[in-house]
Parts: structure tokens; C-alpha cells; sequence
């Protein structure tokens, strides 16, 4: 079966397979056995911790991938400003000026991994105008720019990809894309940042979240400025970007719902353990009759399910399709390594593709450009959700039966109850209740009446519950 | 961004995309915007649980398929021995014989769904001689006969697809040979047979193997005759196809090592519980310095692992990449609309792809054909594992001293243990070893020495668990 190659510099391919010893951007490809096939020309943008990730795999793992692609795949030139990136760049073109990689007319696969949206987007536009083919493992540029980038790599026929944009190493874009498209897909739920479920998962042992939030970062598993991962606004990209492939329409980025996990008490992590949940901060995207739903907020899943499993700061996500019903894809959402797995699988897709009709190809968001429709994003008002509430409730008859008429007024009824018993010298004992689905405009205005009753302190708390399957 | 089709039957492609009235598999592609480019012609052979899927899922979804493939989908004929399908086949033109289907010159792409391996073997070389491209949903197919398929296929540059063949609707195939391409894979271990795991979940409720597989017989999740399920065959085909694409060797499905969980005990899955285990029969492929291990067995998984909470008829995989670490694959390993999903997502690859050189294809074992080596395969008592093992030990002094000194004279040592007390009127209690890793052949050596000792009663059992991550 394994027939040997025409022409190989070692005359058995398996010697080449077996060594660890490929280093280096620009050996020949003799070596692997495909010299008939000309290599792959690659210009590496940034050398932070993804870009240094993206080169020692490339450099590990060239037999193998060129294996895969039927090609070699060269580094031609890096545009790098780090001087001591944690890789070997020995033999390389390194120039401070990513646009020369850019211009540079040998490359002909430009890795984007400089991050942020401003430079990036003009390098991305600039490599699609010199035709050259892109992959990038920049969510916050595919979620806010790509229905530009996109439309302009269409029209220069050359490829765009992000699987390295969502969940890290977790072929997600793939599965999504490609492994389900005979489906109609329902809804997806993920966890989606590795550093909020890190947080989450820590809370469980009784951390408050700041307490957690600063070990993480004494770890490296959280910026100084935590906003971007605890707010949800890192989710909000990703989820787009999956919605849109879900659901065949462009990117919305401006109508996701985010709610942070930064105020979450840890009263609510314990109680909603107690009632069989675990508290994760999901990304969750629904189709319904009346629009699609597009919210990242903290969610009480069911501890039965996978999903509430997750732990630490591996992300997953789950999907469900109306053929396959619900499938699961779980693994590391971020790290050099595991990013660098999936911008080196985007990079043999394109190398295997290079001089294919661009109709052949996959289309950028699943959907061709003619079938993608721009479907409405529901307010979070009217979106639909079970709910976990507590509050602060005088400890003396009656105080239920009230919550629970102002509840039944606006046609919520209650699905499980906790009533603490008081502590000592304390008038108030906390309340939980889990309820059915209901609008979120509903839940509002009923809050609105339970705060206002005498005999509930303060704010009511809530978080929302999701019926997921899986 | 999203721009009307040039042509479209209904004026807007978002009425067709919504409409679930898409029936039948004559209708003109005009109402899905693709008038312009020529329908796939599929010729579907087999009407059974799977094919009947097919065309369900095919007639509900062809909108969204089509949208993704950018051609239109239709069946032109169906070749099938049944009368009553489960599915509406309106319209479409069926005959008894499935070779007619192959040799129609109308068909482009033949759906092999007829299982089996002798019939089906011939049914898919003949479509491959006739420049047709295939889609199989027949693991046993592919696994014993894949080599030979290949071949056929790459000469005459036709595809051979076979998602469907691995853990059903869980896009397990295109991850590990597309998504995960980047990687040098380590391990794998997977639950690939629903039948399986269906009954070890339900023994956790204390029920014997014996009574619930009457259960799941009546339930239609096993066969009057369940060898294939339980003593491992099935997993055993899945396994040495993921093998084959994690690790870029040819199938040899005649070297796995297969163990049912036909003769497992309630008490071992007690005991596996109190040690903090689940018990699952999983398919384990791994590379080594000396070989390939690909072997099937009842397995203990410690049960903070994702992969030991799949419950029921539930599949999933979890593949260890040298980039990307640990990443699980989660989803239905069977079932008509869930197998259907893989399939008709072939059929959309292969739909998309159909003019393209086969050089830019994704090759059928992963890596291209010059790159595939022969691994050699580890015969079982070369295979290191760590061990459970139960033993009914004579209840007076000196005897776990006994049996701890041969393990220790065998260079295995114990990790943790269990000693019952005995019961009413027994002179022997239950004892429970778990052991560091050693090879196979030193655990028989140590074992035959323990069952000769007068002081344990008859056969020891032994179970083997693995040190996954993940």
C-alpha cells in the first residue's frame, strides 16, 4: 500500500516521518518526498506567544504536515518587533515591518497573528489586494471586520481563515462548518473563555471571585485588566463568529448580549450547586420564530450534562443540529500550542487548496454569500429563559405566598424552592427559587414588584437557566 | 452583504431557506438560487435504517445543503430490496437492483448503505471503476477492505468518504484528519459503540450484564445476536480506521486486540466506583517507541474524566495531539438521522469538491499515500497498563502480604486497595488491588502465581485502566 516516493533525499520516507531533527524555515523539501510539488511559501505576521507557538509546531511537526498537505510548507519571512521570541528563527528573513511580509511577492500564505483590529485589519486588506491567502487567529478582527475582509477575499478569489479565532485548538469552525452541514443547526452553547471558567471552577471551592481573579493572574491566566475575558466581551466575539456559521448570517457584532461574571456572589455558586447546577459563563446563540438569540451571560447548567463539567481553562462548546441532535467538541481554548495547532491545520487546508476554483472551496461563513441572510438579533427582553432568583426575605409567614402570586401574575410559576433557616440575630433568610421559562421583560417587571414588597431586602438576584440537552 | 442569487425561482432565497416544504428529489435547483451551476446527481444504494435517514434528512434540509455545497442536491435513483422505507420516495426512481444505480450514467455519486462487506465491496469497486465518487456509512467495509478501496479510488481519482463509519453522527474522521492535521498524535480512546455503553451505564444501577441486555434488545439498541456490539468487533473496525488516520498507516484490522464486556461483574463495577472509576469499553490506539497499541477492552476511567461521564448510547473520542493536548468529541454513535448527518455532510464535501484535482483533495488515510508506514502493532502482552485486579483472598493474616511480595517480585507495585470484610459464615473476602503500569506478559506471570496460592480461591480478576488526560 505505501508505495515509496519518486524522488526522496533519504530514499525511505519513513526515516524522514520518524526524525524529530526538521529545524528550520528553509531546508529543501527533498527531504519529505513531495519535490515533484512545489512547498508553500509562508509569511508570518507576530511573534508573541501564538506566533513563537505557530513556528516550533511548524518546525516539530513539518514531516507530518507536509505529509498532510502533500507539500512542504516554508517559513519565507516573519515580521516580528520582539527580539527574544520563544522560538528559533535561525535561517529565517526576520524583518521589524509586517508589511513587507505582506508585499514581499514569495509569500504566498500570510499567518496574521499581531492581534487588535486596527493594524491587523489594514494588513489583512493589504494581503488580500497582493492575493495572497490568509489565516489568522484574530476573533476580535473576524467578529468586528469580517464581512468586509471576507467580501474583499472573494472578490480576489484567495482564502480567509479563522479556525484558530474560537475555542483555541478545538476544531470547532471545522466541526460547525463543515461536520454538520447537513443540519439545521437549533442552538450552541459554549464555554468559550478558558479564563472565566478557570475563575468559575475555582469559586466552587469557596473563593470569592476577586480572590480567584488575582491568583489567576499571578498565574498568567488573566491580564492586569481583566475586563475583555470576565465581562464577556472575548465570548461576544467568538460567539458571533459561531452564530454566523450556525446560522448562515453575517457577522452581528454589535448585537450580542453581554453580562459579566465580575459580580457574581459566592452564595449563588453555592446554592446553585445545591440545586444541582453548576454556575458557567456561556456564549449562547438560538434560533427562534421570532429572531436569533445572541447572549454571553452566566448560566446554571444541570451538573448531569458534559457541559457543566468543563473544568479549569478548557473551553467547549455544544451544539445541536436537527439531524445529529446535540454533539460536544472540548479541548484547550487557548495557549501557544494549541492556538498554533489550529492556525497549522487552516494553513494545509490552504496549502491543499492553493489552486483550486474558489467555488470549491468552503465558504467563509458556511453558507454561500447569495444564501446568507441577515437574520434579526432578539433584545434580551424578549428572549426566553428559565431563571434562578434569590433574595432577602423577612422571616415570617406570608412573604412567600406573595412572591409567588407576583410570580403567577406574570404567568411564571416556580419550578424548585430553597428557604435557609435564619441566622442567628439576622430578621432575614435568603430565598431561592428556580422558574419555569419566561420573556425576560416579564421576569423584569415582576422584580420590580418583588423588590418593591417591605418584606424583601434589597436587590433581587438573577441568573438565567437553560434547558440544553446533551 | 448578503446579495440576492442572479437567478432565483422564488425572487428571495430567504423564503426558500425557511420553507420546511422541500420535498421529493426531482424538483429543478431554480428555487435554490443555483440554476447556474450544475445539481449533484446521487444514486442511493440501501433504503434501510440509514438510507431511509438520508432521504429524510436530505428531502427536509436540501435548502441548507445546498446552500452550503453551492449546488443543489438530487437524488436521481435508489436502489433498495425494500417495500416499506421510512422515508417519502415520491417521484424518485427505485429499483431492486443496486449495481443499476451503479451503472447509471446519470449518477455521479453512489451512497453505499447497504452494510455488509461482501455485496457492498463489490457495489463500491464497481462504482469506483465506473469514475463515480463514493459515500459509505459501512465501517467493517472500510476497515477490512479500506486498502484495497483506496487504491481503486486514487487510480481512477474518484473520493471515498466515510465520516459515518466512526461514531455516527460525531464528526470524528474530519477532525482528526483535518482539524487536528497540525498535530503528532499521541494517543486516542474512544466509546464507539453505543450498545456497550448503554449497558455498562445501566449496570451502575445494579443490574447484571445478563438482564439489561434483554432490556436493550427489547428497546432496539441490540441485535437478537449482540456479539458484534459487546465482544468488541464493531469498536474494533472504528478503532482501526481512527487509528489509521491519527497515525498515517494502513488499516490492519486483523492486529487489534479485542475483550468484550460480556463477562464483566456487578462487583467490579462496584468496586470500580468505591476506587473512583467508571467502567467503560473503549477502543485505545497508541503510538510507542516499540509499536502501535490498537486494542478494545473494558476499561477503567477515573471519573473526573469527561469521557467517563458519557452515558447511555452517547459516542465520544478523546484524541491527545502533541500541540493541542487533550481534545473529546461528544455525540449520537448511531441512529438513522444521526448517521445520515455524517453522510449527507460527505456528500456536500464531495459535492463541492468534485471537479477539483485530487492532488488538492484530503487524502483517504490522512497522510499522502507516499508518507503511509506500515507501523508494526503491539501484540497484547506487550502492552503496558496499569491493572485492577480482584481476587477472593482466604480471610487470616499473611495473604495480601503474600500476594503484594510476587506482584513486587514482578516489579509491580500497588497503587491503592480495597479489603471487605467477609461475610456471614465466608471464610474469604473480596480483595481489590489497583497496580502501577506493566507490561501484559508480566501481569499473567504474576497473576498465574496468585491463583496458584492456597490461600485465593479460583480466577483472578483483572481489568486494565489508563492514565488519560483530558
Amino acid at each position: 500500500m505505501a508505495s515509496l516516493p519518486e524522488l526522496s533525499y533519504n530514499g525511505r520516507l519513513e526515516s524522514s516521518r520518524s526524525s524529530p531533527q526538521h529545524r528550520g524555515g528553509l531546508q529543501s523539501s527533498m527531504d519529505y518526498g513531495y519535490a515533484s510539488v512545489k512547498p508553500v511559501q509562508l509569511g508570518i505576521c507576530g511573534l508573541g506567544t501564538v506566533g513563537s507557538g505557530v513556528v516550533r509546531v511548524l518546525q516539530r511537526n513539518r514531516a507530518e504536515l507536509s505529509a498532510r498537505a502533500g507539500r512542504d510548507l516554508v517559513i519565507r519571512q516573519i515580521g516580528a518587533r520582539r527580539d527574544r521570541p520563544d522560538c528559533d528563527t535561525t535561517g529565517i528573513a526576520v524583518t521589524r515591518d509586517v508589511f513587507e511580509v505582506v508585499r514581499n511577492p514569495e509569500v504566498e500564505v500570510v499567518l496574521e497573528l499581531i492581534g487588535g483590529t486596527t493594524t491587523a485589519r489594514e494588513l489583512v486588506l493589504e494581503a488580500i489586494a497582493q492575493g495572497k491567502h490568509v489565516v489568522t487567529a484574530n476573533k476580535a478582527l473576524i467578529a468586528e471586520h469580517g464581512n468586509e475582509l471576507f467580501a474583499a477575499a472573494r472578490e480576489r478569489g484567495v482564502m480567509v481563515q479563522f479556525e484558530a479565532g474560537v475555542a483555541g485548538g478545538i476544531p470547532i469552525i471545522k466541526a460547525i462548518r463543515e461536520g454538520l452541514a447537513a443540519n439545521r443547526i437549533e442552538w450552541l452553547a459554549g464555554i468559550i473563555n478558558g479564563t472565566g471558567n478557570f475563575i468559575l471552577t475555582e469559586m466552587r471551592a469557596g473563593r470569592s471571585f476577586g480572590e480567584v481573579l488575582s491568583h489567576a493572574q499571578a498565574l498568567g491566566y488573566a491580564e492586569a485588566d481583566p475586563t475583555f475575558d470576565v465581562e464577556g466581551i472575548d465570548a461576544a466575539h467568538k460567539l458571533v463568529i459561531l452564530a454566523a456559521l450556525a446560522f448562515g448570517m453575517p457577522l452581528q457584532f454589535d448585537k450580542v448580549y453581554t453580562e459579566g461574571i465580575s459580580r457574581l456572589s459566592l452564595l449563588d455558586v453555592e446554592y446553585a450547586e445545591e440545586l444541582g447546577y453548576r454556575i458557567k459563563h456561556l456564549g449562547i446563540a438560538r434560533r427562534t420564530e421570532r429572531g436569533v438569540e445572541l447572549r454571553v451571560h452566566p448560566t446554571l447548567v444541570p451538573e448531569s450534562l458534559l457541559l457543566a463539567n468543563v473544568n479549569g481553562v478548557m473551553n467547549a462548546v455544544l451544539v445541536q443540529g436537527d439531524a445529529v441532535g446535540p454533539t460536544l467538541y472540548y479541548g484547550a481554548g487557548a495557549g501557544a500550542e494549541p492556538t498554533a495547532s489550529a492556525v497549522l491545520a487552516d494553513v494545509v487546508d490552504v496549502a491543499r487548496q492553493q489552486g483550486t476554483d474558489p467555488a470549491s472551496r468552503v465558504p467563509f461563513l458556511a453558507f454561500h454569500d447569495q444564501a446568507l441572510e441577515t437574520l434579526p438579533v432578539l433584545p434580551i427582553d424578549e428572549v426566553e429563559s428559565a431563571w434562578y432568583l434569590r433574595m432577602s426575605a423577612l422571616d415570617q409567614p406570608g412573604v412567600l405566598s406573595r412572591v409567588a402570586s407576583i410570580l403567577s401574575e406574570a404567568g411564571i410559576s416556580i419550578e424548585a424552592l430553597i428557604q435557609k433557616a435564619p441566622l442567628p440575630e439576622q430578621d432575614h433568610v435568603p430565598l431561592i427559587l428556580l422558574t419555569n421559562p419566561c420573556l425576560g421583560a416579564s421576569m423584569d417587571k415582576a422584580v420590580a414588584r418583588i423588590e418593591a414588597l417591605d418584606s424583601i431586602d434589597g436587590a433581587v438576584v438573577r441568573l438565567r437557566t437553560e434547558p440544553l440537552a446533551g
